[in-house]
């Protein structure tokens, strides 16, 4: 295994064009600028009381089937709030080992709601009742943890998506066991866009789930849905004593209506998942370079020499995700709603062309850090 | 004692002209907005690495002295953050029994740090030695928690200011007795206006402090400022643990240099005050109305009649603050840097008409809520 | 106000006869070593599946009504535990200023559960519906910690009983107000002989209660008695995790069958009541000797002079309870099952011959601890 | 995989001889009744301020080389009680996967402390520096939990020792990387019987351990043993808040100290490690059953066939420890300080004879829950 040094991406010395380091590394769309300058006008009332809030809060319900919706800063505040509806303090979370929530949340899910994880080995980051299954153990020994909720991202960590029956599949199982869904939705918009189904189609399988706005064009919001009745009870006073209560709430809720407008948040996803299509379908036939995982969304992980990877990292943004064998390294190229063709072709001529260079015993300095 | 019964803001039923119902029913000053979009230009590296929100942690830090500046998203979660520093599991907080923490924060420092409060009583809002030293009782037995922090807020919530020689009363008080002071500048702004001193001249008295931008004019933002290079150890992992690492970190950024450029939080301060001194001129002699706390900051508070104050919540919007002997009630006004001579006359006028009419028998509906 | 400073018992130089220090510096009843002893003959399954851990808790059940009886090593373990059955996070409880939980727990309701505890001062440690309904603030808001949970002590830390129409004033305010009801019962077997009746008819008013046996005469046992059936549910998950799950358990069990047998826990409580109550008798014209509250259980709260404690001090154990106006101060003495009328005509006589001293300028070092 | 459903040992319909399901299936030593019964004569001041408690933390300090020793009530206290002194909110502890902080503790680490466990695979239930070095990622990187203590077990949770070079070889990892070294001693006799040094041979290579009494002889009582004298500071306020001071303390000494009395503790390990031993080589040559993990404690873990733990269960009681490949499982024998060698070779004679049963069908009904 290779040695997991951290690595920053500012250790890039020089960068130069697009980064394709993270969809987050993105400024606000033009429409969610427009839609925070709108609401800039006159006072409305704090803390989610105004008209827009209202209105915003409505919409998600509507688009979702949620019976709540309730809008956070940032995705890891949803993860937490969504879990904290869901948990007695002795139950545990069912997770894949790669998730946010397991490896990048610097252990807020225990710090904050003394909640234990569950975690399993994925390869492609995705749960599958087999692999919940593994974890059902203890049931009813009070020694024991009790499995409550089954965590998954749509899009997982790995860029790869759950399929509807994948999803149904996962759901019939937590019937079965008794077991509660959370769905980690950071990037549910690609994963729509990549299903091409509804935000619904997806959101009918969990019980609770969060809508990210911050990777898709947002300045800083993400939404709670809660599609169950029952687990929104008290979840207002949950997100107030979770710090994540904004008192300028429009300015929230003004982002999420301009994604949900004339159904942004899917066109958006669309054109970054197109994006990283065009950049697998580029990579296809470059020697030493080949596809890690499926492209499923807007993020391309692909295994390449260490050396070369080093070499394009001189230029490009981006992270090296984990080793690999032998010289080998996963990097990851993540695209986003205003990555632009030229952008992509400009990368990957430049990753044919480094590769090609001779090895020249260049290091590569580490290995991802936690950003996503 | 006035039943408490809670009151939400949005139960007027007809607001007319500019909210007095807080600072935070107003939007962006206009330089806000403009630095958002100044600073949507182009990629940037996420969390913090971004030189924007390098500069403008360096310049807090020289405006304060502090040794570290973290932005965060909210003042709940700058109070959370900047307390979770100073404290182990067994140690606990003295604050004034209405300070936000204690009461309008929903239980974070204790449900988030496991911390205990100690409150007390204060009637203008300001803790003294003397109150402090009144809850250090039990040092050394472990059957009690042991006091560490003097947690003040400048302003308070009764919109007074500790001077700076009750400041440094304060800390030295504290340095006697081993505890660390932390303030809530939620209102900082106003308080440095009112004092005529800089941030550095208060926050030289306390070892963390937070410094408040939505009440003064930002989207989204607070800063916690430490100013004791040991207490920062780690600070980093804090914010994220607790939710409060913004990924697009320079838009958190973009709203204090705004603020910080030219010293217009300090203006904006400075103009909010000024409304609030003429709203509190202009209410000298109207019959029935007394100020319930002296002006010190943006906040009026003043005792009226509770009918007087009901009539007067069907054209303006502002909180019934607590209930008063017989049918009496206080009530506060909030100004804020969008607050005109025209907003305050107005109001001023409808005070002294509305007091003018014969009691009417209309019942107040209720006592102000938690909102600030 | 006296300063307070902490003073531990052991700063006492000589102590000579009996304890009145605390009913917790008592050993064992012989009846609960017969009984430990008794069980220790073979093996038995350990975590309480053996047959005498569920017989002893049918036979609690049986006492008191309960659905469910845990058993525990300690009363702050059993306040926890019996609060972590009946809180989510944002809910609070209402309790007595000078309450165990509050004053005397090293801040464990705060650290351990998250719960923010609501205070209320009872200058006879007692809570009444009006005093509860000082705390009902803030309803509905999510600013706010909601209460849920009424916290009360039978008996409670100064000594004092609820009557029987007390409790069930209490309970049927709390069903008026959606409040639950826990009572600590670490003393509530003098509760129990004060009021001559039984554990059923004090348990009935509440949903969950502790069952109290370190301190009279066990080594080292609670039991946790959950009244609603909804309650007990987890609870024994909420047991181990609290770390408060006996391997073996069978020794705890057996404590408690000894209390249990022949009503023995009765008649110990009767026999300290009945000692206290011969304290006081006896103190009945001793000049500046005045009692503080009455007396309701085995222990004899009283005034009298700073000095006179000090020379008292230099030959009895007992505890300084808080400073009184002037040179007095607030003593408290303990009986127990063990106390007998020697040690009691002992102690009187020694109050009254030191009271007679003239003042000699020695200083009382200190007060109380949180020793109970 | 074989299904993990949880089998309590109560569900063995009928029990002859000797448990072997745990060493806390065992009662008190004579000696440890013995000293309860000395202890218990007069009264003592409580919370360890009596002079037995203090000679005999001085006495557990001696033994170690401890520079503080707090004794607690259980294995899991003392655990979570240690850890609570080495770890900041952000900081992690590297564990192995069967280690019982991490199975079988309810998820206390994570609940009570907001601790996140990293655990490793660990064959064995040994953690090497490799294994440790596996988990070393994200230094440094805020949005990963910082690795900060290793956890071990001695005895492991699979029966299996470190030998002291392995200690010091971890030791010595742990000095590089700024890593503390955390021991659960439940079963610490048991290695130092089976290694033949001394307790300080063991505790000199870590910074915090526990002593455990209870599986060896004790009614309910373990010590927490801080070597480093810093991390000691303030360690009772932990305890005390972690629900584990015990009032009438001088009863936790008592026991400690009849186990110190003459080696007492090392004598019955040393007897319990034989009967495992003697146990192990009767199996020598049993066709069909084969040890599992080196016989290095009071444990004997096998794999033999289901059908032939079923039947023996149907006499004795012991725990299936985990299914195996086919139909195999793995079980587990433990043997106590009562144990005698007519009990092994009862048993031994059952194993054999059982064994050559032919399959009857008889399914196993489940595998261990969390008891230990």
């Amino acid at each position: 295994m290779a040695p997991a040094v951290p690595l920053r991406f500012d250790a890039v010395a020089a960068m130069t064009g697009k980064s394709f380091g993270s969809d987050n590394h993105t400024g606000m769309h033009p429409a969610v600028l427009a839609a925070l300058t709108a609401a800039n006008a006159g006072d409305a009332v704090a803390y989610g009381d105004d008209e827009l809030s209202q209105a915003v809060q409505a919409k998600l319900c509507a688009a979702s089937g949620a019976n709540h919706a309730y809008l956070v800063f940032n995705g890891t505040a949803a993860n937490i709030l969504g879990l904290s509806l869901m948990l007695r303090p002795f139950e545990g979370v069912i997770c894949a080992e790669v998730s946010h929530v397991n490896v990048d949340e610097c252990g807020a899910a225990e710090s904050i709601l003394g909640c234990k994880l569950l975690p399993v080995a994925a390869p492609d980051g995705k749960l599958t009742p087999d692999l919940v299954a593994s974890r059902l153990t203890g049931i009813g020994d009070e020694h024991r943890v009790q499995p409550r909720v089954i965590q998954i991202a749509q899009v997982t960590e790995l860029g790869t998506c759950y399929s509807l029956p994948e999803l149904r599949a996962l759901r019939e199982f937590g019937r079965q066991h008794d077991l509660l869904i959370y769905l980690d939705g950071a990037r549910i918009a690609n994963a729509a866009a990549y299903l091409d189904c509804s935000l619904a189609d997806i959101a009918a399988n969990v019980d609770v789930l969060s809508f990210g706005g911050t990777k898709n064009g947002a300045l800083a919001v993400e939404a709670v849905l809660v599609m169950s009745s029952g687990l929104g009870q008290g979840a207002q006073y949950h997100r107030k004593q979770l710090m994540q209560l904004a008192s300028k709430m429009r300015f929230l809720a003004a982002q999420v209506d301009a994604l949900l407008s004339g159904d942004l948040w899917l066109a958006t996803a669309r054109h970054a998942n197109a994006m990283a299509r065009r950049l697998a379908d580029a990579l296809d036939g470059v020697p030493g370079v080949r596809l890690a995982q499926p492209v499923q969304s807007n993020g391309v992980f692909a295994e390449l020499d260490r050396e070369h990877a080093a070499r394009l990292r001189r230029e490009w943004a981006f992270h090296v995700w984990s080793g690999a064998a032998g010289n080998r390294c996963v990097v990851r190229w993540m695209t986003a709603f205003d990555t632009s063709e030229a952008d992509i072709d400009a990368l990957a001529k430049s990753i044919s062309d480094t590769g090609a260079a001779s090895g020249s015993g260049v290091g590569l300095s580490g290995i991802r850090s936690g950003l996503r």
